[in-house]
């Protein structure tokens, strides 16, 4: 099945305390359709860029058989630009510009021969726009939502008519807390199942994820990196990995879903071992899957 | 197989944000004993107690079947009194006061019919302690550790004469970076490897726990509580669930370690549903393994 993807496209200039990138690809629809072009062949993107937007991301793009019709170029503008700075503590890190760009005015349109995807995933934005994609498309089976703190903060009621409309929200655990306001993760996972989703996923970084359905709860191990080398991109090409295992499966079962958890987190790993799409533009099906059977050898245990 | 236990026996006032419970039996000793009591039927028990100790105390630890030959008990003396209260964040505690009594003094002496125990577990007590201990056993097959922050922080070389002795260190996510100054657990783990264990347990809260060996990592989920009621205990009851299931089984393969750390796991999520030793004490063999079952319910995944 074909996954529709929609979020920002952008270039990232990253510094870690060991090495810094200038102007890689980045942005949420960037991850977020790579990570899935490895298990649907059919990725659809939607995101604007400027007129500095290399051929070589186009070729990029085209070589992982994700269409770009839907990535609007506005020769006059230049593309969203952010510059980040970790700390040694990877999960910290201090924003040092933002310039938007052509994204400020993002207004996504869907091309006539997108409009019949059957998984959409609407990348972390405006949920004003998150609803305005849902209503340019033609019943999908299954529409996943990212989000952030920004969005929690600035656009609470606007957020929650959004969440009335998805099956899937991947979320992670300060952003899970700040929705419900509840500390206990296991809490706030229940409490965003009432708000509409069927599916609540809580990304907790080195400790692994929780999916929490109306009915089961699956906590899904962290791959043990020693060292992440740049944590772009993880929540994103999670969510990539994730939705694209579902559409190759057609399945949501909770047994699926789980195995879906496992193939994003393995994206992820993957992700955060070089610079931006370094690593994740040359994976191979059979890392994919050696990484799913140490995810599984990591978490086994059985009764005597 | 018999399981030794070392450490303290003490008295606990404990106050949560909901409720306050005064003098309660506790102490790191109590609660490995009791949690151990229900995989094997041999536990001794070394620790000491002042003249205030109440007979329904040495009551409940007959009951149990906990052999309390090596409880000495000083008649002149009062039993050590811990009174902490926690916040709203239930990993957060304040110590309001610390009356060590009669454990300021404490110096193991295992009795002679202690000696050939083949499975021994030193609570969190001075390192020094700890090794005078050892120092009386004749060849156990398992030791296994417990320390704290303030043995690493003031007698660190004393602390590591200790490790070199031991099997298994179980330590909390604070404590191995603190041990190794890294930061990455993953490092922190395998770092201590190194310093003598041949097996070590990260336990990381409401995260689960992860068992390093010199080959091999597992990841082990933590029980969904909605609620801690009082988590008082519930590192001391891991001890006593992961040493007892390994007394009964007298199996270290990485499989039965694997349950080891689970059963654990299991008992810690009893303890912390009441005050102190209320739920430990009057547990069920069907409640543990039914427990047992939901964590591997909560965990797995297959490929497909």
């Amino acid at each position: 099945m074909s996954v529709l993807v929609i979020g920002s496209v952008a270039f990232d200039t990253i510094e870690t305390p060991f090495d810094k990138a200038e102007r890689c690809l980045g942005g949420s629809a960037s991850y977020i359709s790579l990570a899935s072009s490895y298990f649907t062949g059919a990725v659809r993107l939607v995101g604007v860029v400027g007129g500095d937007f290399p051929k070589k991301a186009i070729t990029m793009f085209n070589d992982h058989n994700i269409d770009i019709e839907g990535l609007e170029i506005v020769k006059s503008g230049k593309t969203f630009h952010w510059h980040g700075k970790y700390h040694f503590d990877m999960n910290m890190r201090d924003t040092l510009s933002t310039e938007l760009n052509v994204f400020a005015d993002f207004n996504p349109r869907i091309p006539q021969s997108y409009k019949a995807c059957k998984y959409v995933c609407l990348g972390n934005m405006d949920p004003d726009l998150q609803r305005g994609v849902l209503s340019q498309v033609e019943k999908p089976r299954l529409i996943v939502c990212d989000t952030m703190n920004f969005w929690i903060e600035s656009k609470y009621d606007e957020l929650m008519q959004t969440l009335k409309l998805v099956d899937v929200i991947i979320i992670n655990d300060a952003e899970a807390r700040e929705l419900t306001k509840e500390h206990s993760l296991i809490k706030a996972g229940k409490k965003i199942l009432t708000l509409g989703p069927k599916f609540v996923i809580v990304k907790k970084g080195e400790h692994g994820a929780l999916l929490f359905t109306k009915d089961s709860l699956f906590s899904a191990p962290a791959y043990p990196l020693e060292d992440v080398f740049d944590p772009t991109g993880a929540g994103d090409t999670f969510a990539g990995g994730f939705i694209g295992w579902l559409a190759k499966t057609d399945d949501f079962s909770t047994e699926n879903m789980r195995r879906a958890v496992i193939y994003g987190s393995v994206m992820a790993s993957y992700t955060v071992e070089k610079f931006g799409l370094e690593r994740l533009k040359d994976l191979s099906w059979i890392e994919i899957n050696d990484r799913f059977r140490e995810f599984k050898r990591l978490a086994s245990f059985e009764e005597i």
